[in-house]
C-alpha cells in the first residue's frame, strides 16, 4: 500500500481553506451549537462510551472533508494491518499487538511464524496462578509472611498505565495489598516508599523490557542491597516482567518468577500485558483485571469495526488533527470530572506525546511541521479554580471533558442548594463546556468572553473495571488513528535517545571524579563542568 | 505614572526583528552556548537561588532590549508600588500585599489608613498560639482526643500552595499529624478522606475568603452532617480561615477559631498568609512555617532591590515574555529533578495561568494577542520517559529545570555504574538541557535532533523550609513581573465568572427536577437537557 502523505496532498489545502471559513464570525460555536439536532448529529456511542463533539469547531462540510482525509490515509486498512500482526512499527521492524493482549478470541495471530496469541494466553494464565497463590498465602516472602505491599519498579510505560488503572479502581482493591510505584532514580522516591513498607511483607516487581533501563537497574541494585541489609533474601521478594532472554529473565533463582513481555507491545501500550497484569492482578484480583481487559477488548472491536462516522477513537483523532494542524491549537487539556481518573492525564500525556511528538513521517521524510500536541490537565472542578482563567480569556485550547454518570462512592450525601455532590459536579462540567463555547458579550473588556473555545465530552456510565478498560483502549486507538492520519509511526521513540547518550558522558565524568577527586572533568562542556563542581561541593556558586 | 503599553510600542518591533535574527542558523543555541563565559554572563545568583539562563535563545543584544522593555514598563516602580500598598489591583481597587504577610520588619504599611502589618502580625501570633495548643493537646476535639488528622477544605488558591509546601517539606512533618486536602465537590474526594481519618481525631480547616465558594460550602455542609451522624459536635472539630465579617467568621461557637484573611492577598498568592499558616503550622510546627516565611522574605527583598541584570524573578519574567510573545512558544514546562517538588507544578500552573491568562491590559484595553502561557510538567527523570519525545522532536517548548544540590533523604545509597542516585539524577537533568540545546545531526531523519530548544536551570542548595519559601516567592515575583511587562493586572480573575453563572442555571434545573421529576428542564439548551436526562436516568443514551 502506498501511504498517503498528509503534508503534500490537495486535501491539506481544502482543509486549510475550511479552517479559514470556520474562523469567520458566522461559524462561531455560538451559532453552530444552536442548529437543530446538533448533539445527535455530532455525537456517537459505541464500545461502551458516549462521545459528544457538538462543541467542536466543525460542521457537516468540515466533517466530510475529515472523513476524506481518513480515507485518503487508509486508516482503516492501517488499523487492520496492525491488528493482524503486520510490522507497522516500520523503523524497528516490529508488529504492534497490544490489542492481542486483551483478545479473548481463539483466532491466532502469527508473527514470524509463531502464534503469539498462545504466548500471551500462557503469560496471562501464569499471572493468574501467581496472583492467586499470593492471595492464598502460598507464595510468601523469605520469612513466610504474606505479601502486603507490592512495589512496581519501572519508569515511563512500565508504570504510568498501571498507576492510572490502580487509581481509577482503588475502590475495588480488597486484597489487603498496597501498591506503590518506584519509578524515579530520585533517592527521595525510594526513601518514601521504604518508610511506608514492611520489608518482610514486600514484593518488588521489576519491570523493564530490556532490563537495562538506567533508573530501574539503579533501583533494583539498591533494593537488593537494602533487603540484604535487613537480613532478607531479595530473591524471595522479587519478580520480574521482562523480555524472554533479557538479563532479568531469571531462571537462576534470583527471583520468585519472571513474566514475559514482548517486543510487539511498546511500553506506553503495555498496561493490558504482564506490565499491568502482575501488579493489577495482585492489587485488584486477577478476575477484576480480566474484566478490565474485556472492557478494552470491547473498545478495540469498536475501533476496528465501527463505520468512520460512528467510530469514537477515529472521530476523536480526526478532531485532534483538525485542531492541531488546521486550527493551530498547540495543546489539549483532559479534564476528568471524576477524581479516580486523575492519573489518566499523565498516562495519556505519555501515550500521546511519546507516540505522536514526531518530526518525520513513517517513510522517514521530514514533516512540514511536527505532529503531536501537548497534553495536560487536572480533575474538574479543581481545574476551574486553577488554570481556567486562561482557558476562558487567554489563548484558547481544546478540552476533553470526561464525566461518569454513576460515581463509585455512593452515599447519602444530602443536598446543598437543592442538589447533591454528583449533580453539582455535573452542573460544573456542563457549564464549562457551555461557557467556553458561547462566550459572553460585555461592555467591560475585562468581563468580555470571546467564546468559540472547543471541547468534547466523553461519558462513562460507571467506573467499573470494564469502563476503565474502555477508556484506556479509546485513548490508545485515538492516538494510533491520529498517527495514521498524520502519516507517522506512533510506535518508536528515537527522540529519547540523545538525552540518554549525553547522560552517559556526564555520568562517566562523575564516576571518574568519585574515583579520583582531582579528575579534570574535561570531557564535559564548561557549563556542565561548573554544575559538576557545584554538585560535588554541595554549595551554590557562580 | 502613565503605564507603558506593551502592544503598541516601538520596542515591540525591535524585539520582533530581534526574534527573527535569533531564529537564524548562526544564532542556534549550539553556537550561542559555546561563546566564552556563556554561563557567567547568562546566570545570576540571589535570594538564595541560582538561576542559569545560558541555554535560552538570547544574546547580549537581545538581553539589552529586554531590559529596555522592563524599563519602559517601569516594572521596578510598579513592584515598589505593590510593596508599598498602592492599589495595584486596579479592577478590584485593592492592594496586593502577599509580601507583607512574610515581612518581619517593623515598617508599617498603610491601606486605607490602617497599618495592615499589625493585623497580619496579630493573625500570625494567633496561629502560633493555636498550633502550639493543639500540639500540646490543650485544644482537642469533642471527645477530648488529640487531633491527629487535619483536613484543609478549600479549592484553588485555598489549597494548591499549601499542598506544594506540605509535599516539599513532608520530611519535616514530625507532629504526628496527617494532612489531607478536600478541594473538589466530587463525592469521591470526601469518601477517600473519610475512609482515612478518625473523625474523633480530625480537625477540619474551612478556607474561603468570601465563605460562599460553592464546592467548599457543599463540603462544609456534608462534613457537619457526617460529624453529627457520628455523634460528634462539628463545632469542636472545625476552624475557619476567612475574611473578617464573612459568614464563616464565627464568634458564635460554630467553630473552634476563625483566622482572618484579607482582600489585599489573592488566593493564589496566599500560602504565606493564614491560608497556609494554619495547616502548615499544624503539620510542620509554627517555627518551621516561620523559617519558610523567612526564605520567602529573602527572595522578596531580592526581587525588590536587586539590579535588573541580577534580579532572578525579573530575568525569568523577561525570558517568559520573550519566549511567549516574540519567539512564539505556547507553553512552558517545569521539570523539578527533586520529587518533593512535584506539587510545585500545579501550584505554579494556577499562580501563573490564573494571573496572566488575560486578554485585556490593566487599563481595560484589549491586547493584540492574549498574554500568558500554558504551564505543565512532571518530575524528572519521570518526564524523560513520558513526554520528552515531543520535547526533543516535536514542537519545541521552553523548560524550567529545577535541581537541588543536597537531597533531603540522605542515605548510604551505594553506587551503580560508578555514581549514586543523586548524581544519576543530576546527570540526567544536565544531559536533557544540553541535548535540547545542541541537538544532533543524523543522516537518518528519525534520529535527527534539531536542537535550539531553550531551557533555564534553577538550583536550590537544600530543600529546607527556607529554600521552599525562596522558590515560592521566586515564582510569585516572576509571575507579577511578567504581568507588569505585559501591562496586565495579575491580581483579578474575571475569566472564572461566566462558568460559575452558567453552573447556577444548570444547578437550578437539577434542583427543580429533584423536587419534581416532571419538571420540563426548558431553562437549559437542548444539549445540556439531554445530559440532564442521561444523568437522572444513570444510563448512556443518544
Amino acid at each position: 500500500m502506498e501511504k498517503y502523505r498528509f503534508h503534500n496532498h490537495r486535501l491539506y489545502h481544502c482543509l486549510a481553506d475550511r479552517a479559514f471559513t470556520m474562523s469567520g464570525e458566522d461559524h462561531h460555536l455560538r451559532h453552530l451549537i444552536r442548529t437543530n439536532n446538533r448533539l445527535t448529529d455530532f455525537s456517537a456511542m459505541g464500545g461502551g462510551l458516549f462521545f459528544d463533539y457538538s462543541r467542536q469547531r466543525i460542521d457537516a462540510v468540515t466533517l466530510a472533508l475529515l472523513f476524506e482525509l481518513a480515507d485518503a490515509a487508509a486508516v482503516t486498512d492501517q488499523f487492520a494491518d496492525m491488528a493482524d500482526g503486520k510490522k507497522v512499527n516500520v523503523t524497528e521492524n516490529r508488529a504492534a499487538l497490544h490489542m492481542a493482549a486483551r483478545s479473548f478470541s481463539e483466532v491466532p495471530i502469527s508473527v514470524d511464524g509463531r502464534n503469539i496469541k498462545a504466548d500471551l494466553k500462557s503469560v496471562r494464565a501464569q499471572i493468574g496462578r501467581f496472583c492467586e497463590s499470593v492471595h492464598r498465602g502460598e507464595i510468601t516472602g523469605g520469612t513466610d509472611q504474606a505479601f502486603r505491599h507490592v512495589v512496581v519498579v519501572g519508569i515511563g510505560g512500565s508504570y504510568l498505565g498501571t498507576e492510572f488503572v490502580a487509581g481509577a479502581l482503588e475502590a475495588f482493591a480488597d486484597r489487603g495489598i498496597s501498591l506503590e510505584f518506584l519509578s524515579n532514580v530520585d533517592i527521595h522516591n525510594f526513601g518514601c516508599i521504604w518508610s511506608r513498607i514492611v520489608p518482610e511483607q514486600t514484593l518488588w516487581i521489576i519491570i523493564s523490557k530490556s532490563y537495562t533501563t538506567a533508573e530501574t537497574m539503579a533501583n533494583e541494585e539498591l533494593i537488593r542491597r537494602r533487603m540484604d541489609a535487613e537480613g532478607l533474601n531479595p530473591s524471595k521478594h522479587l519478580v520480574t516482567v521482562t523480555s524472554k532472554g533479557s538479563p532479568g529473565d531469571q531462571d537462576d533463582g534470583r527471583g520468585l518468577a519472571a513474566f514475559h513481555m514482548f517486543d510487539f507491545i511498546g511500553g506506553r501500550y503495555s498496561v493490558t500485558s504482564a506490565v499491568g497484569g502482575v501488579p493489577l492482578g495482585l492489587y485488584l484480583g486477577p478476575e477484576r483485571f480480566e474484566r478490565f481487559l474485556k472492557g478494552a477488548e470491547e473498545m478495540d472491536k469498536h475501533a476496528m469495526e465501527a463505520a468512520p462516522t460512528q467510530n469514537l477513537p477515529l472521530l476523536a483523532a480526526l478532531l485532534a488533527v483538525w485542531n492541531t494542524s488546521f486550527l493551530g491549537y498547540s495543546q489539549t487539556a483532559i479534564i476528568p470530572y471524576a477524581s479516580p481518573l486523575s492519573k489518566l492525564v499523565p498516562h495519556v500525556q505519555q501515550l500521546n506525546m511519546e507516540s505522536n511528538g514526531k518530526s518525520v513521517d513513517a517513510g522517514g521524510r521530514m514533516l512540514d511541521e511536527p505532529a503531536g500536541t501537548v497534553i495536560f490537565g487536572e480533575p474538574g472542578t479543581n481545574a476551574q479554580h486553577s488554570f481556567f482563567q486562561l482557558a476562558h480569556q487567554g489563548k484558547a485550547f481544546p478540552i476533553d471533558f470526561i464525566g461518569v454518570l454513576n460515581p463509585q462512592y455512593q452515599m447519602n450525601e444530602g443536598r446543598f442548594k437543592g442538589v447533591g455532590h454528583q449533580q453539582e459536579l455535573w452542573a460544573n462540567m456542563l457549564a464549562q463546556a457551555t461557557a467556553l463555547a458561547l462566550g459572553h458579550e460585555s461592555e467591560n473588556p475585562a468581563k468580555f468572553f470571546s467564546g468559540n473555545r472547543p471541547s468534547s465530552v466523553i461519558v462513562l456510565e460507571n467506573l467499573e473495571p470494564e469502563d476503565v478498560g474502555r477508556l484506556l483502549a479509546f485513548y490508545e486507538a485515538r492516538t494510533i488513528y491520529e498517527a495514521f492520519i498524520w502519516g507517522i509511526n506512533p510506535f518508536d521513540q528515537f527522540g529519547v535517545e540523545l538525552g540518554k547518550e549525553t547522560a552517559g558522558t556526564i555520568r562517566s565524568e562523575m564516576a571518574a571524579h568519585n574515583d579520583n577527586p582531582d579528575h579534570d572533568l574535561k570531557a564535559v562542556d564548561p557549563i556542565n563542568r561548573k554544575y559538576l563542581q557545584m554538585l560535588f561541593s554541595g554549595k551554590l556558586s557562580r
